[in-house]
């Protein structure tokens, strides 16, 4: 990352910028009758919007039609749904999210095409869309531009606490305000995007900034986190940009407003971050929050793949749920990733011990081990010695809980 | 594979084949008191061997003695230890690995050349070189054509059964035994090789066989295996020929021995599939043996990667645990695997029960699948209907056991 900016807090998630209303509903999809449907929509039409899905290839039908949609780079509207992925169904699925995107549209007034969907939750069932066209006028009937809670809980599933955060960053004399909200605990190992997260700004960006800013954020921040290693049909990362913060539009490359999108840029990318950390240390069955650095590797896709390979590992995961400085498995985690290692120089630093120089494991005293690895936030980090490529990948432990959950999930 | 062999029955392990002898004795390297040094030998001298070992880049001083040891084409013995990798212990380590070989030859009456070592247990720790030492003459000294039992027990670590197998088949008028050992539970995720496995024949094959032989079995047995994706430090897998069975020599593409020839090569890759799978049986916490087939791959080599996607997912492992028909994992898995996929065509047998069809989940008995589930051996069947690629990988599930197991593994 370029310069770092001074940030200021915000409070309302995806409506804490000037321009959006949100809200959530409870439509009967999940069995709990808690909230599970959502719209998020620019208060006036259409702004300039981007978004980047899943690259599994077995994506869900809303993934479909929201890449489409939003391929001409404004968006007025969001429609999600939790407790049902409308993945695995075939042409009725498609039909039900043209149908979902149809009804949003109807409700506001707009054309189905300025309309987004996204759902997540258990794969290959049918939507009950009997419940959910009039989930969906509800929702529209309630937008408000403080319902950013509601809008934030709605998208949940085996989430245990809400995910939202807001922003502002200043740059040439105008303040920009940067929210939003994610959604996702298990089946996480995003490449291209997470679950559902959704970024809504007050700043003047084009549709072709939206599309460089999301892409830039994506990569080091929900693509730098792993709960599992297992990437969802339905991940979806969106970003809508109202301009109503004012000033000149934002455009890449444009050195008018050089400053300014650039601070917008970190803005986004910080949210992400945030957002990313949270769905970490909400990961299923959690009892650790976990950061991977990995320095010293001949390039930064290296630095990534070895990081990556320690976070995946289930047996560096299970022995920070047991609190056992068990480094060997980060060496041996590092030495299957592919990454480029000379065996004689490799160093690993296991929460905060220095426990193998140049290849070869230290004594090290268990008892100052036992208490670091007691902590909640424990750090990793390996030196391959090798060049300047580096990479931060953040996880969390593997733990019975994980297990129970992921053995019952449809039960 | 080509041909089906008739194979007879045979008992005896390593020791089963005429021409070697094995023993295994307890040295104190494990905490525990168990058999941990273990000597494997041909009777009279060096015969025809050849091995594979892990393409982990972090591979322990054991492994390269052993590879630049073995390069020759034969091999008169391996002295084996449990209770320590000898991984991460730097020009000590190979030393120590040095003097292993060593003091084995010396009490053998051979050529340090000519013994390979193995080592298996904790990684970046120093061996107790004061127990082995003496362990490894003792065990020489037990050396015995009917040890093979000690052997195969010497060589477990968080093994809870000890794994070997023997059997006879006939060609050309001359009948043929082969023998095999292995160890191994976690980190199971061979590439190129197992954690250790041992395999002796009384064939005349040539060293080039043995080569053949030994890379064709693995591919399709020790390869073919996951229990958690983490690949060990310290694979290797060993065939040594000792040419005891008489008849001419086999070597490969020798038209006159043809038929032999692949008798003995059909012999081998069965002994090695039974070793696999015993050691998934014993995967670390595992209830279920699970046998992952994906056919109508473009390539066998797309079908490989999808079935190793879906065996290594946490996501399927944990319902495969939970006895849970959570099909819809399976197709993420697929999904993210990077093999060539057409949505609309992916059919999915869970546990017997067709549960997707043309990329369309269907309506299934859910009290059929649960009984279906709680049997000990499972199927999952993918079907990309693309073309005729095809592979089965072997695994096991994800369970509360496995993460106790690594959360205290040094403790």
């Amino acid at each position: 990352m370029a310069a770092t900016y001074e940030f200021g807090h915000a409070e309302g998630g995806i409506v804490a910028p000037a321009g959006f209303l949100a809200s959530g509903v409870a439509a009967g999809i999940k069995k709990s009758g808690k909230r599970d449907v959502v719209v998020l929509a620019a208060k006036d039409g259409a702004v300039p919007a981007a978004a980047v899905f899943t690259t599994n290839t077995m994506a869900a039908a809303p993934v479909h039609l929201s890449r489409a949609n939003v391929a001409g780079g404004t968006t007025r509207a969001v429609v999600a749904n939790s407790g049902n992925a409308n993945a695995c169904t075939g042409e009725p699925g498609a039909a039900d999210a043209a149908a979902m995107a149809a009804a949003c549209a109807d409700a506001l007034g707009c054309d189905a095409g300025e309309v987004l969907v996204a759902s997540t939750g258990v794969i290959g069932v049918a939507l009950p869309m009997d419940a959910m066209l009039p989930g969906i006028a509800d929702a529209v009937a309630a937008l408000d531009d403080a319902a950013g809670d509601a809008a934030a809980e709605g998208i949940m599933t085996t989430d245990t606490f809400v995910k939202q955060t807001a922003l502002t960053v200043s740059a040439g004399g105008t303040r920009y305000t940067v929210g939003g909200m994610a959604k996702g605990s298990g089946m996480i190992r995003p490449d291209m995007a997470t679950m559902l997260a959704f970024v809504t700004t007050d700043a003047p960006l084009t549709s072709a900034a939206c599309e460089q800013v999301v892409r830039a954020a994506v990569a080091r921040t929900f693509n730098r986190i792993t709960v599992d290693s297992d990437t969802s049909t339905n991940d979806m990362l969106l970003l809508m940009a109202s301009g109503e913060a004012g000033g000149p539009a934002l455009a890449p490359g444009d050195p008018a407003c050089a400053d300014a999108y650039e601070a917008v840029a970190a803005a986004v990318t910080e949210v992400c971050e945030r957002l990313a950390k949270m769905i970490v240390r909400d990961g299923e069955g959690a009892t650790k929050f976990v950061t991977i650095t990995v320095t010293g590797a001949v390039s930064e896709a290296d630095a990534e793949r070895a990081a990556f390979s320690i976070a995946d590992s289930p047996l560096v995961k299970t022995a920070l749920f047991g609190a056992d400085a068990n480094w060997g498995r980060v060496v041996s985690a590092v030495g299957k990733s592919g990454a480029q290692v000379d065996p004689a120089k490799l160093d690993v630093t296991f929460a905060g011990i220095p426990t193998c120089v140049g290849g070869t494991g230290l004594a090290f005293d268990e008892d100052a081990a036992a208490a670091a690895l007691a902590e909640t936030d424990i750090d990793v980090a390996v030196d391959l010695h090798l060049g300047s490529g580096e990479a931060t990948v953040w996880t969390c432990d593997l733990s019975y809980e994980y297990v129970r959950i992921n053995g019952e999930y449809r039960s």
